[in-house]
């Protein structure tokens, strides 16, 4: 497919998965969590309500590792039939706590990819998660300087970032999207005539999951590498 | 004083106690709090306690509602020595849950100031809230459309305020900034050469008080009302 870039002006880069490791913590701190709730229920089903817990809780909490560990809380009281000890609520609080400290695991390629890419265009990361534990992982990456500023959505949808590129001043052909999520990082662009190129990463998170057939019928390039990115846009 | 703001293009509004009540419905909550822990402490140690583990936990969590619940769920582990019941912790994410889930009271002349201040300035909402409450809090408002955009800041210091004129490609002369809190919304601004009015609020949360001397240094206007504010800026 040969899609013309010449227009861009801003690029916008997804961060959790994108630039950096993210799923695997959560999919560490779920497992992490089935183990202190063991002499409840199985693994699979703590998973299972967990989840749905989430999905219940995601217009009131947003995401972020703060509504996760307060749904954690919820489904152990439940789950147990409140017989959980403080010493586990106690233990979750902390599963939380390790994860907002979890140290930066830059993905391959990032770094040299924004180098080159923040020569020739104003980058921005645009991001669902929370501000502070965003702020906080691009200040530990050492990427800061190659963004102009951070760009928090509540949610990824086309009405969220049409509102983002009226503030950025831009039209949606001027806007290019790199990012792992083809739910929140891909098709929403796509909808609105803006750029996007999908950077596969090998966990996705049940709730950014899309159909196979929502995903052929939109207009988007996928690449194996971000460091593909520079000479696609070169080209 | 006579102060000049003829080169104001961007008028930033804080939102919490400035548009409409949030600290009140904070003082509530903790009373409810500290009447859940009645069986282990005086209401005043709960609240001392509460607020050292706000602090605590303040650089991992930072504001909003959801780090306030997570705080009352650890302290009350602490406080009762883990004999805290599983109930108690639900009612503290219930009074969470209530929290975000509380209707929008705007304050007094709010709308009328931002309908006539919109048609000559940018207006914009600078909150360090968390951004998925303060989105809902906006449109249940119906002040949303008075406002270019959310800006969410994680602190709200001199270095943040300079990155977000960077990013709103303005100059510190240009910017004016409203709000309740001398400590967020004043000295910072004054700090860095922008403008500032300060609106009090009744009710201000501790970790916002400034000294008096602080704040007779600087260099910004107080009025009683923001409805003030329309006259002071055309005289």
């Amino acid at each position: 497919m040969n899609v013309d870039y010449r227009n861009i002006k801003v690029i916008g880069f997804d961060a959790d998965d994108t630039l950096w490791v993210n799923e695997t913590y959560f999919r560490d701190a779920e497992q992490e969590f089935a183990q202190l709730l063991s002499q409840f229920e199985t693994a699979n089903k703590i998973d299972q309500e967990l989840f749905k817990m989430e999905m219940k809780n995601l217009p009131i909490y947003g995401y972020g590792v703060k509504g996760f560990v307060l749904s954690m809380v919820e489904i152990a009281l439940e789950l147990s039939n409140y017989t959980v000890s403080s010493k586990t609520i106690e233990k979750i609080l902390d599963i939380g706590k390790d994860m907002i400290n979890k140290p930066v695991e830059i993905l391959e390629d990032v770094e040299d990819t924004l180098k080159s890419l923040s020569k020739e265009y104003k980058l921005i990361l645009a991001t669902k998660g929370d501000l502070l534990d965003q702020e906080r992982k691009l200040e530990k990456s050492g990427l800061i300087d190659y963004f102009h500023h951070i760009e928090v959505l509540s949610e990824k949808e086309a009405t969220n970032y049409s509102k983002l590129l009226g503030h950025l001043d831009i039209k949606p052909s001027e806007f290019l999207m790199v990012g792992n999520s083809l739910k929140s990082d891909i098709l929403p662009l796509v909808a609105i005539g803006a750029k996007a190129i999908h950077v596969p990463f090998h966990t996705t998170w049940q709730h950014e999951r899309v159909s196979k057939k929502e995903a052929d019928d939109a207009d988007y390039v996928t690449v194996k590498s971000i460091g593909e990115i520079p000479k696609l846009l070169s080209s």
